[in-house]
């Protein structure tokens, strides 16, 4: 198939615009460079390995990952420098342990001291430490102690003084910046985001421990305010992609946004006014409900269709005003969506097809699972 | 891990009671028995060998499908018989001819001349004739002609005399009596859609030609009238696993329900009043947003305990009233979902952890894609 044109795809497929993921990509590495802050890209957007390889500029090395899964896949392939930024889950920390006996460096994160006592209790082998970055909510209200909260310090100076264990740094996650529109908004949580987490910083050096600090998000890292120099890393992920959302935050313009789910028509409902496409929740998913006047994904070059509804396999397609000439949108033709949150869209491909300027140059396989 | 308990499986996981699954499969098939109408189940919410032995009761043949894929990982481990029941998408034509010529039986699917059209453009070998099935739209409002207009029987003349071509049967979904509430409306629902096929083979009769007619949707087949019985075949799928959706619509109780997703508590938040727990929408699907009042799912066991809201990789549950008491839940602890729809949640899962009395006894893998 390499070097045939996208529509000799079978569809819905989701492709990705290697151009467009590895200018993504560049400009982050940049934005970071000129920042002077580590970038550490997360892999949780696409879990492939040529995707990664583009994010880390072909290290293979400081990455962050969503699951167990995602960090043994890399693993096996050469990675190193790996942090797994998910409170780490009971039922895996034996799992965490050989990969931290296994790699240089693979690093886990906590919120509560009932995890501190699972890592006491499973110490490492050959004198190894675990490497945990404390999870700090700065207001992203989602896992996280609370930064105003005493308990807080307290579990970062546990997590000093436990044998066989070291601080490496505090993750902050602004997901926050999601409910943002425009630049402005976006900057205004990174900044307070960064202010709260290296205040946090000074309350560590005041009882005496250093170590990394880190925040993320696309929205945030896209559009970096100067006191993130002040931090060692960042973590954002999505950015290699970005998405119909991204753009409406405004991260980014959605000439960036690199993928797209191509799918075709297969069906003429005249006597709804609507078209059929053979996308359904299972090629794009169901995020993005209601939030767009286009329905669940934008429709590249039909301003005017809207994706209304969709079931397993079928999306039902519908002017926002006017009626259908069907004659522009015979059955088998192509239409292209543009997907609302390239996360969840790519978690419906078993395999993503990858092209240079409509040419396909090969194919990615993401892994899955936990 | 086979005999091992559900508990030693990591989270998310999607788990399938074998014995409720079996339970679920011989009661369609005695359902149909003694309605005396052909069962054709659809593949389309497990898309594994080892659930559609068991809904075939071991026969490997007569079987439905909503993608391509299915219908060749079928045919590659020894099913026939295999109608893809979906609008002959025009890009696929080529290997759906291939299927044709390689399995006993493999039926098709249209409901636009167009399409009829496709299929004269390639005539199979050896004296092979393509089998389609006429989808007629009897009030569902997705695919299919609508079964009032004059180009349905149009259609259907048309698809009989085309040589090379044979009209196998004529096709209607019931998926609005995923609209219904109890028995009575999913009975009307059914008797209606019924009726009109019923009506529509009479109009065939008439200009002299006889086919097969099915009709299906989980809820009608599994509270079927009596006029099902003049039908040919049925074609539900869901039921084999059901979920809080089927219950609620009527099809069948709670305890029926044979899948479940385990989760454990991977966080405390006492400020916000709630847990967090290790499946987001990667774990089960954004399904049934809105439609229940414990959220995206039914907490079993916890009537009062709600899964509000979700991430990649997170869930956020409160109770629907009072202060949590987290001592109930510790980090670590499991919690089951019963999903809302177990299509959408299935389609999440690379692999399915299957258990009979809560004792693993093996593994299904599902195929994926189109």
């Amino acid at each position: 198939m390499e070097g045939d044109p996208l529509s000799a795809l079978f569809t819905p497929a989701f492709v990705v615009d290697v151009d467009k993921a590895k200018r993504n990509a560049q400009r982050m590495i940049e934005r970071c460079q000129k920042l002077g802050v580590q970038l550490r890209p997360h892999m949780k957007t696409h879990k492939t390995l040529e995707c990664a390889d583009i994010m880390t500029g072909g290290s293979q090395r400081c990455i962050v990952v969503s699951t167990l899964a995602e960090a043994c896949f890399y693993a096996d392939h050469g990675y190193d420098d790996i942090l797994y930024a998910y409170s780490v889950p009971f039922d895996k920390v034996e799992r965490c342990a050989a990969l931290s006996e296994r790699l240089d460096l693979f690093q886990i994160l906590l919120d509560h001291p009932d995890a501190l006592e699972q890592l006491r209790k499973r110490p490492l082998k050959d004198g190894r430490r675990w490497h945990v970055w404390l999870k700090l909510d700065c207001g992203n209200g989602r896992a996280g102690v609370l930064h105003s909260e005493p308990g807080a310090l307290k579990l970062a100076e546990a997590i000093a003084k436990t044998e066989g264990v070291e601080l490496t740094g505090v993750y902050a996650h602004c997901g926050n910046t999601y409910y943002c529109t425009g630049v402005e908004q976006i900057q205004a949580v990174a900044q307070e985001t960064t202010k709260l987490t290296l205040q946090f910083m000074e309350k560590l050096k005041a009882v005496g421990i250093t170590c990394k600090s880190s925040i993320g998000s696309t929205p945030s890292c896209s559009h970096p305010v100067k006191d993130m120099a002040q931090l060692s890393e960042v973590h954002p992920g999505n950015y290699v992609f970005y998405d119909v959302q991204q753009s409406t935050i405004g991260s980014c313009c959605l000439e960036d946004v690199a993928v797209r789910v191509l799918t075709r028509v297969i069906g003429h409902c005249p006597h709804r006014n609507q078209l059929l496409i053979d996308c359904g929740w299972a090629g794009i998913s169901l995020d993005g409900a209601g939030k767009l006047p286009t329905g669940y994904a934008v429709i590249e070059g039909h301003p005017n269709l809207k994706l209304l509804s969709m079931t397993q396999e079928h999306g039902r397609v519908e002017p926002i005003s006017g009626q259908l000439d069907y004659s522009k949108y015979p059955l088998g033709s192509l239409l292209t969506l543009i997907p609302y949150h390239s996360c969840a869209t790519a978690a419906m491909h078993p395999v993503y097809h990858v092209h240079s300027k409509g040419r396909l140059v090969g194919k990615w396989t993401p892994t899955r699972g936990w």
